[in-house]
C-alpha cells in the first residue's frame, strides 16, 4: 500500500523532533507543528548546528521551496 | 492539532519584530504588517545588520520567493 | 489589522521614489507608476548607482521575478 | 492612476528601439514588435554590444523568463 | 505501448531499494513507500554514502523538485 | 499592430534554419519543425559549434525552459 | 505542417536508444519507454559515460525539469 508523502508528516506532528535539510547546506531540527501542500512548515524549538555550536531559533515558518527533505531525527 | 504555516504569521502581526532570513544570506528584522499566500511580506521598522553595522530600511515589501524562513525574534 | 503586501504599493504610486532591490545585487530607484499581481513594476525616472556613478534609465518595466523587495526611499 | 506594466509595452511597439536587460548580464536593443503575458518578446533589428563590438541579430523571439527589465532606449 | 513515468514508481513500491539522485550531487538509497504527482517521495531505510562512509537516515520525505532521477538499485 | 511571440515561430517553420540560444552558453542551429506554448521545440538537422568544431545532432526535442531566444539565422 | 514537440517522442518509444542531455552537464542514453506532459521520462537500458567509462543504470525515471533536450542517438 502506498503512502502519500505529505500525510507521513502527520505522524510526526508534535512528537519527536524532525531534521529538515534545506537547500544551501543548512540543516535545522525542531518539533513539527504544521505544514501545508507546498511543504511550508511550522517548526517549534528549532535548533541549528553551525560549526559545532547550537543556535536556538525558537519557532520557525519555513517556506516550502527551500526544503530538500524532512526526516524524523534518530536518537 | 496541526497549525497552518501561514496562519501562524497572524500571531505575530503588528507585535514584536520578526527575523526574516532571505536567500543569498541576508537577514532582516522588522514588524510584520501583512502577508499573502505567496509569503509576500510587508514589514515595518526594518533593520538589516551588515558587518556589524545596522542599516535602517523603513517599510519593506518583500517578494515571497526570496524568503527562507520567518521567526519571531528572541529578545 | 493586516495589510496585503501588494496593496501597500498603492500608497507609493506616483509619489516619492521607491528603491527596488533586484536579485544579482542591483538596486534601482524610481517613481512607481504601476504594478501587477506578479510584482511586475513600471518605474519612471529610474536611476541606478554603480560604483558611485549614477546611470539614468528613464522608464523601466521590471519583470516581477527579479524583485527581492521594494521600499519607499528615505530622504 | 496606476499603469499596468505590460500595457506600457504597447506604447513602445514598433517605435523607437527598446533596451532589454537579460539575466546573465546580456543587454540587447531592438524594436519591440510584440509581447505576451509571460513577457515573451518579439524584437526586430536587434543588436547586442559585446566588448564594444556590435553584433546584429535581426529578429529575436525572447523567452520571457530571461528578462530583467525593458526600457525605451534613450537617444 | 507507452508507460507513464510516475506509474512506473508503483512497480518498485515497498520492494527492493531504489537509488534517488538529487540535485547538488547527493545520492540516497532506500525503499520507496510512497510518492505523489510532484515526485515528492517517502523513502524508508534510507542510506547516504558520503566519502565512502554510510550515513543511515531512516525515513525521509523528499520534496520532489530536488529529484533528478529515481532508479531501482542494481544488486 | 502587435505580433504574438509564439506565432512568429510559425513563419520560420520548415524553412531556413534558426539559431536557438540556450541557457548555459550553448547555441544550436537547426530547422524548426514544431513548438508548443512552453516554447518546447522540435528542431531538425541540428548542429552545434563547440570550439570551432561542428557537432551534428540530428533531430532534437528541446525543453522550453532552456531557451533564451530563437532567431532566424542570417546567411 | 507543424509537429508537437512531445508527440515526436512517440516516434522513438521502444526503438533505438535516445540521448538525453541533462542540466549540470550529464548525458545519458537509453530506450525511451514513456513520458508525460512535464517531459518526465522513463528510460530503459540506461548508460552514462563518465570520463570514458560506461556506467549501466538500468531503468530510470527522470524528472522532466532536468532535461535540456532529447535526441534519437545516431549510430
Amino acid at each position: 500500500m502506498t503512502k502519500r508523502p505529505l500525510e507521513i508528516l502527520d505522524q510526526v506532528l508534535n512528537r519527536q523532533p524532525v531534521i529538515v535539510c534545506l537547500k544551501g547546506g543548512r540543516e535545522i531540527r525542531g518539533v513539527l507543528q504544521g505544514y501545508d501542500v507546498h511543504m511550508n512548515l511550522v517548526l517549534d524549538k528549532v535548533e541549528e548546528e553551525i560549526d559545532g555550536e547550537v543556535r536556538k531559533l525558537g519557532t520557525l515558518i519555513v517556506r516550502g521551496d527551500n526544503v530538500i527533505y524532512v526526516t524524523p531525527s534518530v536518537e
